[in-house]
């Protein structure tokens, strides 16, 4: 249980990683606790601490009675209780809680809807898993309202950023592009480990900043979490994408490394 | 306590209210509830029921120790426990919290800074009171770190919008003016009071979108909330404000209405 006065609770003060944990395993753990480390350096919190935080994510598991499956376990890490309105205490106090949550892989390829919301690449949160997730919430109700899977987020440039949650690449002419992370854009890992294994191939991969025309004339387009994996997208709006096999083969190498 | 899966916890999905009391009379709740009623309807929230609000917070007030007092109430409504990631729940069960700490009057006139946070203008959260509420804190803690009072706020396309907790009025030759709704600006009670008073004497009020250089040539510049009422500006950055009897007059209108 959280107190009410958590900063976290009340102003979405802190950030979350969710964790792949396969067979009681957490995956690239590391990866994630050097994510939330960076972020905490941007919101002026202390870091936690990597044992405490494993610990408490493997515990979460267990009396989810999710050791031996697919799951998601969630790391949140607030600024804690206290502070006067905006204000922070001058001795913070963070707080961590872990949840763990079934986590089945996404039935087949999404359909996505270009959202009306759009990411503010002019705040250092747009590029963090930050509490303050809301705008990624009302994203997706509206594409869910619409009958597709998931949304298409532009930032305030109307540059191709993202979907609400998940990075985005396409492909055209043989290359690959992804949008640049200074259009509001989450430093995704499985989008880093995507990037490095189209380049281990010889494949460039290009990070762009480009409004929303540019996938009209891709071959295909795929997203990317810690939790999906890579997964196709079948249409954005009325425009519908091929199958790839290009990207069955960025959707094994994740699945293998 | 707040459940872990609490969405308002995890993803800032909710809002929040803060009223003044003064003596225990919660201070035109009728007018914070319609807000937060107007803020369910554009995130598809159901809206609380509002004498079970007032009976929280009146009892929350109480248990504070404050019910003599002047005092801040926040009222959070989220939307509950629940839901897979970003997606709520088929059945919303929403959660009512209520808290009490005291209120003290701001000491005299607030420096401002320029934050370098912009407001997204392109979301409708900017115009709420969301718990989605990091871009505020991170805005605060830079001018605090600057040794300023309070953030001056602008919107993506670097239009002045408001404070990081307060809405902005300046005056230039005899004329009153605000930024515009659509600058990415909570519609403030006191802000709209301000505005009432203001022309119910005649002075007309201008709700624009102007950028930061527009301060510059303002003879005088106040903030509003429901807390404050009305706080002259000393500063913004460099450029210093001399005390204006309209202000004053402002300030009087509210703190007696």
């Amino acid at each position: 249980m959280i107190p009410k006065d958590d900063r976290g609770f009340a102003l979405g003060d802190g950030l979350f990683e969710t964790v792949l944990a396969e067979a009681g395993a957490l995956r690239r753990l590391d990866d994630h606790l050097d994510r939330m480390t960076a972020g905490c350096a941007v919101l002026g919190l202390p870091a936690p601490d990597r044992a405490a935080a494993e610990r408490l994510m493997i515990q979460a598991l267990g009396e989810a009675g999710l050791a031996g499956a697919r799951a998601a376990v969630r790391l949140t890490w607030t600024a804690g209780g206290g502070g006067r309105g905006l204000d922070r205490p001058q001795t913070l106090q963070p707080r961590m809680v872990a949840t763990a949550a079934p986590a089945p892989k996404p039935a087949g390829p999404a359909r996505l809807m270009v959202s009306a919301v759009r990411r503010n690449e002019r705040s250092p949160t747009s590029r963090l898993k930050t509490l303050a997730y809301l705008d990624n919430v009302l994203a997706r109700r509206a594409a869910r309202a619409a009958g597709a899977d998931e949304a298409l987020m532009l930032d305030t440039g109307g540059r191709v950023a993202c979907a609400a949650a998940a990075n985005l690449f396409w492909l055209r002419d043989g290359r690959l592009f992804t949008p640049a992370l200074d259009c509001g854009v989450l430093a995704g890992l499985a989008r880093a480990r995507v990037i490095a294994a189209a380049r281990g191939r010889g494949l460039g991969v290009e990070e762009v900043a480009e409004g929303a025309e540019i996938l009209a004339a891709a071959q295909a387009v795929f997203l990317t979490n810690s939790l999906i994996g890579v997964r196709p997208v079948a249409a954005i709006g009325d425009r519908t994408y091929e199958e790839s096999r290009l990207v069955d083969v960025f959707a094994n190498v994740l699945a293998e490394s």
